[in-house]
């Protein structure tokens, strides 16, 4: 399934190990070596045969990491070397999974490359809070950003684009970008009331989910979340379909969030 | 795995077999009848197993299919007759999959409903194609647009906020409307030389892939695409990484478009 001196980019999904493709759990028994992320769920990494070299090149903000230019070195020396590699990431490597990167260097040492697509963590999230991220007439476009940025810099997203109150928007890593999320959608016309969900740990055992209103959202963020990976999504769609119990759209909630 | 009298909503994934999760397949396998799109790849279906109760309910533009109140009405009354019930749809159930219909259905008439996630077409194309969606500093939003509209309207989309050079576009369903996206997004301020790629039957064993640029794409749409599903992207992320013998970003096509 892999041949000697090839990588394969394969997404591991949102955590969950069933979550998981059949054809990248194939990908990671049939690997000599698996280069992984720390967003790699660890029920995940319980599926790598013992027989399979597991090397961590987790990057995660504010802990120790490996650059990404030390990355691509290591896959790309791992495969001229022979060895059947699979570079393991969180979620879908085409969806902020800095694939570009690691892509150009198998490319430019002629070493054979693929990707095996996961679910993404936009997708994740809304399977377990049980909703549509678009809707006939009322959301009919999904937008996907990263409030994830290099350190010291700020967000920088158009967001004269994003507030459309016609669409859905999910952000990636948006727990320390929440303040400027809500006061950029807002500053570009989106109403204060707008629906948001915050799902911390899809799919995984943690899971939590709030919801709560643009407005609120900081405070929202701040009080609900943890160190977990979070995607905050917002838009009329996240409020659909009405649970008994739930906050729906138009209500205001009693209090900045509301534990579902 | 599934309690009779309950529905879940399966995301079947981009068509092949091997794209589907590991809880998309054991979900299929615990059911008692399994309701599924036209959509769905013919080796997902061969998944099934044959005591499961396969039904189609494929709604595909221009062929005889049910109605979405029908089917809404057909997975709630066979949840209410104590059947195990998966609604099996392609890609991803969250994303253009109608679902929040059937989700709400089914809380109306008290029947408990779950979503399993799904590989969406864009991730699938992109990892067909070998490239990422998103790239620092190049394309740091991802927009998932839908071209496919009631019979007889025209496609409504925000041209201005989708006309972004930083940002990529995935228009599902976009043959038909292929001239209105060209002349939409090049009206809306995107050069007429920003890639596009044409993506048909993403992971299934008929795909083909045609590069072209957005000015182009109508002549390309016409002449390179059959009656597959299809996905475009646009915008400078599907011009990377640069493979030997693929067109580049900046570089002009000697044809309308590029077979890959």
């Amino acid at each position: 399934m892999i041949e000697p001196g090839t990588v394969w980019l394969v997404g591991a999904g949102p955590g969950d190990p069933d979550l998981l493709t059949r054809k990248a759990e194939r990908l990671i028994c049939a690997a000599s070596v698996v280069f992984h992320d720390a967003l790699v769920g660890q029920g995940v990494l319980d599926l790598v045969p013992r027989q399979v070299r597991l090397v961590p090149v987790g990057k995660r903000s504010g802990r120790h990491s490996k650059d990404q230019k030390t990355i691509d070195a290591m896959i790309v020396e791992a495969a001229l070397a022979g060895e059947r590699v699979v570079r393991l990431k969180g979620g879908d490597p085409s969806i902020f999974g800095r694939s570009t990167e690691e892509l150009e260097a198998c490319l430019t040492h002629g070493v054979p490359v693929h990707i095996c697509p996961g679910v993404t963590a936009a997708s994740a999230a809304a399977a377990s809070a049980g909703l549509s991220l678009t809707l006939r007439g009322m959301a009919r476009r999904l937008t996907l950003v990263t409030a994830h940025t290099r350190a010291g810099a700020g967000v920088d997203l158009d967001w004269k684009a994003l507030a459309d109150p016609q669409a859905t928007l999910a952000v990636y890593m948006g727990k320390a970008a929440a303040g400027e999320v809500s006061a950029g959608l807002i500053g570009a016309g989106l109403p204060g009331d707008t629906p948001v969900l915050l799902i911390e740990n899809a799919s995984l055992p943690g899971e939590s989910q709030f919801r709560t209103r643009l407005d609120l959202l900081p405070i929202a963020a701040k009080a609900a979340l943890g160190d977990g990976p979070a995607v905050i999504l917002v838009g009329q769609a996240v409020a659909t379909p009405a649970k008994p119990g739930g906050a729906c759209a138009g209500e205001t909630p009693l209090s900045a969030y509301q534990r579902l």
